[in-house]
């Protein structure tokens, strides 16, 4: 076994576990795959949810990380649109099924097979990773490296229902929580050209969401506030996974509206119908981003200088970096570094 | 008082009360207003909802009645586009406020301030009626007029959302409830062009559904015939105003699919956010349909045939046919004439 057959990591050996270092044999490169050195890769609450096991989907060792900037080192066989030295991100999704109605039609994200980063493969918090070409997307030049990483899953995330339901430059929107996925809808909005405001129950973030664009910031808990808003919104995107009282969401839109959610929240929705029939309102949610999606997205992102605003740590100290991650406290995405 | 201003009536003198020959003093007739000799009207399930003040929005007396085909016998001064002699036809709503954001784009039937025609007006349980011209459409030569009444609000009801959101032809759609609105959208939508499913809990309606142009049919309330549709339709009508299990019909769509209530159920919908993000579903409502969009229906149902199955009664049996309706026997919708 050669040397290059060997990936060095950090894997959870159990559910919960601390990260160790882990290296793993991953053969021969498939004609379709990229092996790709990792130069920065963010950290997303999904990775701690599946190093837990909380969606009891999760095999160990568990090698997490999805949102990887890195190199092109090595490309299979049948790769023609990747080459040695191209810096390229990877996102939730490793490799697509390719001949599925949804693969077909450009939603790859859809597609029932796809193979989760860290879920089918082995994820970004390592020195390499494989990927098939098709998932991966080139980096455009003059991004900023360090700080890419959480465009490739919070950043589509919050970014694909914008081209999926046609968010209009004229519409009033809002985004309720500003953490990791909503500090970056702040920015993909305001350059929207939509009015924006940010719902948060958090004092301190209040001044630092419309730094990052909002127009105006209401308290997301407080009813009276949420009340004063009836009738205003065309999209409210919901990046939380905590319950709230989502008919009054409903009642914040205006006929037509629509609130979206791309976090997901473990409780039912509990919502009533007839709002929803008075004001030919929808409710709806989506995952992450299709990859021809993801490249609109970097070049809106390098057009608008917009980035995640992240914490650095190098890749050795990662679970101090996931541990600075779940206390809340970052401001909003942590990402790790090698070299 | 001249005998023009008096308006011969049934009306409910209170919640749930046997109707009774009612006459009202209808005054002068206003600028932007026609007043229409009513040769039909069809019963709405809302209008018992009316009578019997389940919405706790009634006043009485209550003269029922928003599916009117009529004949114009008077126009306001301001009135330019219907005269004397038109065949025309009045739904849920006699007037709009004109001017908000919804009148202006076009939604009327999304306008805060629309006024029912059995809610701010009295309807047409009786000889005559009045409504606002902006509110009135023309029925267009070669409509059977003893039938087309119900294409007034359970007709708009179960089409408008077709063009809302922008059904295909070649989408895969589902209608669930076959009464009053789902007899129409099977006509609809099998017009439309759609692979068309019926899911009914009735037996006997199997074959009528068939009939009606579904392609094929399920037991709405059969676990096992539910689930052998996973995964199929792009569009899903519910018609129904009880409870069903709305994970299990989100289930049957595709991703990118839609389930839309035009069916008012009481109880919250209980849904899983999950299946709604990982599918990049949608659940909507909607209410009627504005005057030009009713414009767009009549024609085509003209153009193909399509008509509401309808039973028979002359006005003054108005109470035997509201308990025929109450009965649930009726196929699939009663309709009172006039002389």
């Amino acid at each position: 076994m050669s040397q290059s057959n060997q990936i060095n990591a950090y894997a959870a050996l159990e559910a919960g576990g601390t990260l160790q270092p882990y290296s793993y044999d991953v053969g021969e490169l498939a004609a379709d795959e990229v092996e790709i050195e990792v130069l920065h890769c963010g950290i997303c609450h999904s990775d701690v949810s599946m190093i837990d096991n909380e969606w009891e989907i999760s095999e160990y060792p568990l090698v997490g990380g999805h949102e990887v900037i890195g190199k092109v080192v090595a490309t299979g066989s049948n790769v023609q649109n990747l080459e040695k030295g191209t810096v390229v991100g990877v996102g939730w999704h490793s490799g697509y099924c390719g001949h599925c109605h949804s693969c077909k039609n450009g939603d790859q994200n859809l597609c029932r097979d796809a193979q989760g980063t860290i879920v089918a493969h082995h994820g970004g918090f390592a020195e390499k990773l494989r990927a098939d070409a098709a998932s991966v997307v080139v980096i455009p030049e003059g991004i900023d490296l360090k700080s890419a990483g959480p465009l490739l899953c919070a950043g589509i995330t919050v970014f694909n229902p914008l081209v999926q339901f046609d968010v209009k430059s004229t519409d009033k929107v809002a985004v309720i929580g500003i953490g990791g996925l909503g500090h970056i809808a702040l920015q993909f909005l305001n350059a929207w050209g939509c009015e924006v405001t940010a719902f948060t129950s958090s004092e301190s973030k209040r001044q630092e969401a419309l730094e990052l664009g909002a127009h105006k910031t209401l308290n997301s808990r407080d009813k009276e506030e949420i009340k004063s808003a009836y009738g205003s919104f065309d999209f409210i995107l919901s990046t939380v996974n905590v319950k709230l009282d989502w008919n009054t969401y409903v009642n914040t839109l205006k006929a037509k509206g629509r609130l979206h959610f791309v976090g997901a929240t473990l409780e039912p929705l509990d919502l009533g119908v007839f709002p929803l029939i008075g004001g030919q309102k929808s409710v709806s949610g989506s995952p992450v981003g299709s990859p021809a999606t993801m490249e609109s997205m970097l070049e809106f992102a390098k057009l608008h200088d917009i980035k995640p605003q992240i914490e650095s740590y190098p890749m050795e100290q990662i679970n101090e970096a996931l541990d600075h991650m779940k206390s809340g406290k970052a401001r909003y995405r942590v990402v790790l570094s090698n070299g």
